[in-house]
């Protein structure tokens, strides 16, 4: 049996996931918990780390995602694209020399199209690094903030953000719509009601008619979210215009695996589904060999 | 001097506005609180009506808005587009005969484009009826909720909502930009930095764009709100897809006049700017001489 060799830790906003690796590459063990950067004050990471060795071992430890950003422990200044796996390990930050490292983040700092991420780089690259995708690929990140990655021989080299899960967040908890957006979010008819709606352009002109839909008893208050869900998510798919047949590779888990590949499968792509899990690992491995 | 005639209540959601209108058609006071129908429960209304009839006199009262809604004191039935005036005036409800009417709201029971207003059927009819548009007309009513509506020989026969305003609100209050959007909203570069971004289409997928450009200080956090605001107005204005130098008639005051006629002017149509509360003196006005 394997020993164990490092933390790799995936500490985002609200969740954190602690993976414990071994020596030969395979994953031991992981522990997800809400420990992520919002949960904690910058004096509480150390007492973290002490933590996690307390339970894990006395390893080494590489950190991801928001715990390198301003609100996390460390601010650690972004790469430019284009940026490969060797880039980041041999820009890694660390806290503690050989010990405690933290990966930067990517930045793309132009005025026209600015954009930052901060742990999806691991994972794009972690995906090409396992030959999960090929080196020249378009991947999709789905979640709160939803990643537009572009792989050109074997470097990110470009990516964009829609805030579509924030969105959706947005206006069930906070909007006009808040009461009707508690329903069921699957694929179905619904959903694909949504997504012919945002095919036509314009998803937040169609917003309000989701509501008018309901006063006019012209559908049923369930049947609202999967429909608006199905908007927001094909107004984000649409917004990336696909090729013909263009493969798409689809770094998710879940129900919104599932109700991203409905959409990029009815704007014309082909889904390539990626375990984000497997391409996490494959890609702290990655960094933690070359170090 | 002209003696009272009858009130006139534009009752909103958030806000009233009570209008006492004398026999000559002119204003003679207006009474604007805060006493929207949120902020009441059914049982109120009777007394508020009550209490407005002590202060102005034994008067009657023409109401529109939202107190006609489910919410509001009682659920009036939509009319159906083509609306004129007079369909207006003859479909009053009377909750005292002969005293105290709701003026209905207007609906499309179109699956496709279901849609419904209620209070701007009396602005956009009124601005008619008193010359300050066309039979023939394009109008754009900002708010919370943006109404677009299309006058045809004299008729309200079609109109769509937009959520922008109450868009910019959650962002604002709820969002990753929280923080960011505290900022002067003004005509200026930065809307019209924000408009250049909406006419490439995807207002959505530009948000996070503001924020990543305040992250690598590419701009300063006082330039987002404008452009957000920008985005997302210039976002609106685009789907309307005007045409070259088409006329808009925009029923607004103060500063989200000055945004819209700036938006509108970027897209390429020509604003012609209407009083919002003259075109519902106009209107209110009209629907009590008929009844």
């Amino acid at each position: 049996m394997s020993k164990p060799a490092f933390l790799g830790i995936d500490w985002g906003t609200t969740n954190r996931r602690v993976h414990v690796m071994g020596t030969d590459g395979s994953l031991l063990a992981t522990q997800v918990d809400d420990r992520g950067v919002l949960s904690l004050t910058r004096e509480q990471f150390p007492v973290e780390i002490a933590a996690l060795r307390d339970r894990f071992g006395d390893l080494a430890i590489i950190a991801a995602g928001m715990v390198g950003s301003a609100r996390g422990w460390v601010e650690v200044p972004y790469l430019a694209c284009p940026v490969t796996l060797s880039d980041l390990a041999s820009r890694l930050h660390w806290v503690e020399p050989g010990r405690t490292a933290i990966v930067p983040g990517v930045a793309i700092a132009d005025p026209a199209r600015p954009e930052v991420m901060r742990g999806e780089e691991v994972q794009i690259l972690g995906a090409l690094q396992a030959g999960l995708v090929p080196p020249d690929a378009l991947l999709c990140q789905p979640g709160t903030h939803c990643k537009w990655a572009t792989l050109s021989r074997g470097a990110l080299t470009g990516f964009c953000t829609a805030m579509t899960g924030e969105l959706f967040a947005l206006l069930r908890r906070h909007s006009l719509l808040s009461g009707l957006l508690d329903g069921p979010v699957e694929p179905g008819a619904d959903f694909d009601a949504g997504l012919a709606l945002a095919v036509k352009g314009a998803p937040l002109g169609r917003l309000f008619g989701e509501r008018a839909a309901t006063l006019l008893g012209l559908r049923q208050p369930a049947q609202v979210a999967a429909r608006v869900s199905g908007l927001l998510i094909g107004g984000d798919v649409a917004e990336q215009a696909l090729a013909p047949r263009q493969p798409v590779h689809l770094l998710a888990d879940g129900g919104l695996a599932r109700l991203y590949a409905a959409a990029i499968a009815t704007a014309g792509g082909v889904v390539h589904p990626v375990s984000s899990q497997a391409a996490f690992l494959a890609g702290i491995s990655s960094i933690w060999s070359m170090v």
